[in-house]
């Protein structure tokens, strides 16, 4: 029996058509994987430091832990447990005096500031999340924490993007482990969106619009799981077959107020989700993204969360023609075989 | 020397980065072109009607010109000019009241109803809009203005979007030259925030915000190609490598409105533009999409218009995760190309 239904987004005026209808179609899902460009040298690896600018933020080995390097400026050195780098390709690069250019007219423009980095998640090659010991995971969202502090505090830094592309379908150019962070000179549109309807929901209801998705989703066939700190559920308009979003419990607005234990469970948590969406899928391409909230003015009614995204789909005219979506799987399918997939691994 | 710029939408709360930096990147391009298909049954091709739903528009040979069979229900003859047919997969159905489920809560939806058709835009397999002769093309916008003339009078439509993938990476499943239409029960988001930045344009400068763009790119270095009824231009802040709109300078709302004289420069601009796109960039993946006035409710103040979305990158964690968008090619670059292009065609 087929299954269609229109959805709107928890928050967003974000529609998605859901339909089973259209899986029968032979090319619904990417099913080659494109070549990883193994074989080449990985600038990531260990040993290949010298291939890309010093690191703005160093975990080395330190007897049995890490420590924080606060000394590798122009330094590379190779016994590192975590590397920050400035990306080689930036999309966008720190003010430069020399180079502002005059931005008048005729439409709306600026100059291309902000930041791009590049997190790498671990010496080894392959220690993706799906696949990644807890310990490696935890210094991977501390450096994170880490770096958006610091960047936050940039004048002309606005807002911190954080994001994972994994797979060559999902725009990833390196193999190896790695996420990247953006900061930009403006609040982005679609955090703007969430913020403009998380304010309305908590003017109108006087709570948070994210608090109270977790409390409906815990108890939805949508639950995918739960620790003591953090839910994961696919939700309810989800744009991209299998997405699923990764939610602090406690409410707080942005990945910087994280405590230590928050970040083992969220460590425990990525740790599942991406192993069971590694085992049902064959590794599929996906991208995750942060949404927090900007660095710039009071935004405590917001709540931060992880949204995942496997890049199952393409979208095309109509998608991008309208702004709505189709999805061929059910979220609440989507949402059974994980939660099966997790008691397996 | 490098481009680096943030440049905003025309009329949208849209933000790209156009940076020549990150070209560089060997990955930024696709590069290689998955199978077409070729060789099965093209479910499209004359002869094979069977394999598709009845028509729901023919235009058929009628002497030297054609003609509108109106005598089609159940028929599938093979002499057609023009085949307009039911999607066979499709996202959106008309109402059927023995399937209206029960649609309450948690959060908002509705039951996925509308229309999805295919537009066969020739008998010829590889008529593709940069190749075909101009009458075919004619014919093909006269059958969509056809169609979305009698799908707009359903009470359960609000917008009816137009839209042509080209190519596996763009959403094609079938290589066969054709459209689609999709009509919707709601006013697209994309639209809407069009809608809602042209009235206000329309309010404060008293005009049409699109007819001024018309008059500002028609003297920039963004023009592509220009003839009596249409303008081509790369669109200031597009957000897909080598995009570009074509739009009528006589302002009108909705290809509705358009002319026999309108219908065969369109042809023109289209088989233009394409051919120049398929001649520089090898044939590659592209959308393209409609962008009109819904069919419910006033709106004079819009203006009717093509996008053209070539898709020779992937939009991953960072444009998924904010809505800004990087473009590796400088608009005004990939005008000057084109441009030169049709010269030579």
């Amino acid at each position: 029996m087929t299954f269609n239904e229109l959805r709107k987004d928890y928050l967003l005026n974000r529609w998605v058509i859901i339909t089973t209808e259209r899986a029968k179609r032979p090319t619904d899902f990417a099913t080659k994987r494109a070549e990883s460009g193994e074989g080449k040298i990985c600038p990531f690896c260990p040993g290949n430091e010298k291939l890309t600018p010093p690191a703005t933020l160093l975990y080395v080995k330190a007897g049995h832990g890490v420590k924080k390097d606060r000394d590798f400026d122009g330094k590379r050195r190779s016994d590192w447990r975590i590397r920050v780098i400035p990306n080689l390709y930036p999309a966008l690069r720190p003010p430069n005096k020399d180079e502002i250019r005059n931005l008048s007219g005729p439409y709306e423009r600026m100059s291309a500031i902000g930041l791009h980095e590049v997190v790498v998640e671990s010496p080894n090659h392959n220690e993706h999340p799906g696949v990644a010991n807890i310990e490696q995971l935890k210094l991977t969202f501390e450096a994170i924490r880490d770096r958006v502090e610091t960047i936050s505090t940039y004048d002309y830094v606005k807002y911190v993007s954080i994001f994972r592309n994994h797979g060559k379908e999902a725009g990833a150019s390196l193999s190896h482990a790695h996420s990247q962070i953006i900061a930009t000179p403006m609040v982005p549109k679609l955090i703007l969106d969430e913020l403009d309807a998380s304010a309305r929901f908590n003017k109108e209801k006087k709570g948070c619009a994210f608090c109270s998705i977790i409390e409906k989703e815990s108890h939805s066939p949508r639950l995918i799981y739960q620790n003591s700190h953090f839910t994961a559920f696919a939700s309810w308009a989800g744009i991209h077959p299998f997405e699923f979003w990764i939610i602090p419990q406690k409410h707080q607005s942005s990945i910087l107020d994280i405590s230590r234990n928050q970040i083992e469970a969220l460590a425990k948590a990525v740790h599942s989700c991406f192993g069971a969406l590694k085992k049902i899928l064959n590794d599929p391409p996906y991208c995750f993204t942060f949404h927090i909230a900007p660095t710039c003015g009071k935004y405590n009614f917001y709540h931060w969360h992880i949204e995942v995204y496997p890049s199952l789909s393409v979208f095309a005219g109509f998608e991008k023609g309208t702004g709505i979506y189709i999805n061929t799987v059910i979220p609440e399918k989507a949402a059974l075989s994980l939660r099966r997939a997790i008691l397996k691994l």
